[in-house]
């Protein structure tokens, strides 16, 4: 292709409500009907607390406020995208602040304290079979993520990954906290494991979820400060389990979290995993890997860097130029839409061109299974020209 | 002074069991006999799950056999440190490999869960009290730090804090995780702070606590892995939540958990506190705070880099020359005890002789006030010459 192929690692879709509820087994509709309300009012509440005043309504002015309803919309959706130069996108549930959230908590942060197992695995069945729909309207451009609230009954976790696979779905949305259940690297969640290795689908979390802080001064600076190494903590959980020694084909993607952490954890782990003084008192923990904790890093887990920072691109060496996506955040406030050419202008311009095409769009394509044949008449018709990142072509 | 003055910001001290039972308010002694074959055997079955087979035995050969004895003997105590070079001593509990660990949890793991609270607080009164004891043996060589299990009940936690500072301790050691608690931002802990600044005693997390991962492969990685966060984790919660912004003159160190995260934590903090596309969303979380999160840190946080790596000191700019404090860890396996003259060679040769002396003593002087002038005719007794480091001398 000339032009850029951009896929976006990081969007979101979901109906407005009470759009889940034709998805919803029967028996839970009346339950939906009763949780709504009070739902949206707890969002609305959490966004008093946690929003600038008046942010939403401003933010929903302009292009914006038709272009929300790409959230649900597929052709509203598909021309956000092209005007935003992007071909193909992943997709996270959770559409727009919250009021798109699948049902009973099985959204982004998927709590596993306080709520209804059998409730939240409603809500999750109901967003895997409206995302399935929604992406079978598209299947070149769309990748789309079933959530699986796996924590509460593995048999049941591996039943709706098979079921994601065969309605099209491309990876799974696992929660990022395992509250009082076996932590990540329990021997007892192998054949979720196994199954997404068989099936060829992709693991993710996504950066949202963490511990309540209270409501006390300084805890909006603290949760930003902390989201993403919780979501990030799982990639630890599983190195050091041997699960990516056990499963070296498996794929794990953590996804909105930034990258500059990247280079630090691997130092630190593969420092740990080393011959140190510090450790020689300690029983065999390293038996069972073979690789380096990084060399697993390097292979197993991608970085869906939405709205990718300069600073990160600078340090991509570090991170991994092969594990870096980037990601327009789609319809979220905090992404780049609708301004991405903007966005990539200011952070990937001057590169090597390779390495450019490598994280705007080279890796997702291989991580998700993208057919670049198809998409490349969509690419070259909306795609940005590198001339206009400045990016410096490969050397003959 | 000619010679390099050496004061271990991380050393540990406590008696053979039952040496605390004589310490123990009387109700609590019968108590302590019940719990203490129970403690140990806990102990045992931890160590024979996380430290290599014969470890402890093996190390124990040798000059170990009979300085461990240091743990509780104030007079071969300085021996083992005079032969080690090091002039004075910071010192937290848990004497050796939690044998002589404070009674019912209240030593340097200090749980906020599964533990009676009655009995912890009695547990640390009894630390508090022998290590007053153990430091008026030697006051210019020794700065003591109570145990103060803060999360059960504040009014406690201020008249401990009294006590301690009326008995000469320096400084307070307080539990890592706050667990079911109101976490360490919250209003109800300000008389805490506010006595700690008032007397001018040194607020301490020391690397031990961490969540419990369960018995599965792994666990042991992981823990070194995030151990370090764990401990480190208040001083965010106390910079976003305005706690140094309200106690300039608070001091707040974090012991033994090396000093990599630290650069990554300050930019962190800062891009975060920054205006930036992703935070402009938020409810205001900085109006409270006049300096950066990074210069709160560079002002009220200190790093106890026991067996500080070269690599830390050769990142001692971005981590804060002033801020680092090395410890030897004496009496504990992966300390440098007793060869510390080999691992400073190892870590601390040729660098400015300011900022070696800086970090391997006159940082700890001034955060514990230490007294130079009653220190000086032993460290030009046993304290190493900045010439065996290769020291680089200041120019004229």
């Amino acid at each position: 292709m000339k032009r850029l192929l951009l896929i976006s690692s990081d969007c979101h879709a979901g109906p407005p409500p009470p759009g889940y509820r034709e998805y919803l087994d029967p028996q839970y509709r009346e339950a939906y009907d009763q949780a709504l309300p009070i739902q949206l009012k707890i969002t609305e509440e959490r966004q008093k607390r946690t929003l600038a005043d008046g942010f939403l309504a401003e933010w929903k002015q302009g292009v914006v406020a038709t272009g929300t309803r790409g959230a649900w919309d597929s052709a509203e959706r598909n021309r956000q995208l092209d005007d935003d130069g992007i071909a193909g996108e992943v997709i996270f549930p959770d559409g727009v602040t919250d009021r798109n959230a699948p049902p009973f908590g099985a959204g982004l942060a998927m709590p596993t304290e306080g709520v209804v197992p059998e409730l939240q695995w409603a809500g999750a069945r109901a967003h895997n079979r409206w995302i399935a729909e929604f992406c079978a309207q598209d299947l070149t451009r769309r990748a789309g993520l079933a959530v699986v609230p796996m924590f509460w009954d593995v048999d049941e976790a591996v039943r709706e990954i098979r079921w994601a696979k065969e309605h099209g779905l491309r990876g799974i949305l696992i929660p990022p906290l395992f509250g009082s259940h076996p932590p990540f690297h329990a021997a007892c969640y192998e054949p979720i494991w196994s199954t997404c290795e068989e099936l060829d689908l992709v693991i993710h979390t996504h950066g949202g979820g963490a511990p309540d802080y209270g409501d006390h001064l300084g805890t909006i600076g603290i949760y930003i400060t902390e989201y993403a190494w919780w979501s990030a903590r799982p990639v630890w959980f599983l190195i050091w389990g041997g699960v990516f020694e056990r499963h070296p084909r498996l794929r794990f993607v953590v996804t909105e979290l930034g990258a500059s952490w990247v280079p630090e954890l691997k130092a630190l782990m593969d420092q740990r995993f080393g011959d140190t003084h510090f450790n020689k008192k300690l029983a065999d923990f390293r038996s069972h890997l073979k690789l380096k904790p990084s060399e697993y890093f390097d292979r197993n887990v991608w970085v869906g860097a939405s709205v990718t920072a300069r600073s990160d691109i600078e340090n991509r060496a570090a991170i991994g130029v092969g594990n870096m996506m980037w990601g327009s955040d789609f319809p979220h406030p905090e992404g780049s839409w609708p301004e991405t050419r903007r966005f990539l202008d200011e952070s990937f311009h001057d590169l090597p061109e390779h390495d450019a095409r490598t994280m705007l769009g080279l890796n997702a394509a291989q991580v998700y299974g993208f057919e670049l044949a198809k998409l490349e008449p969509l690419v070259e018709r909306i795609g940005p020209e590198p001339e206009s990142l400045k990016l410096v072509p490969a050397r003959r």
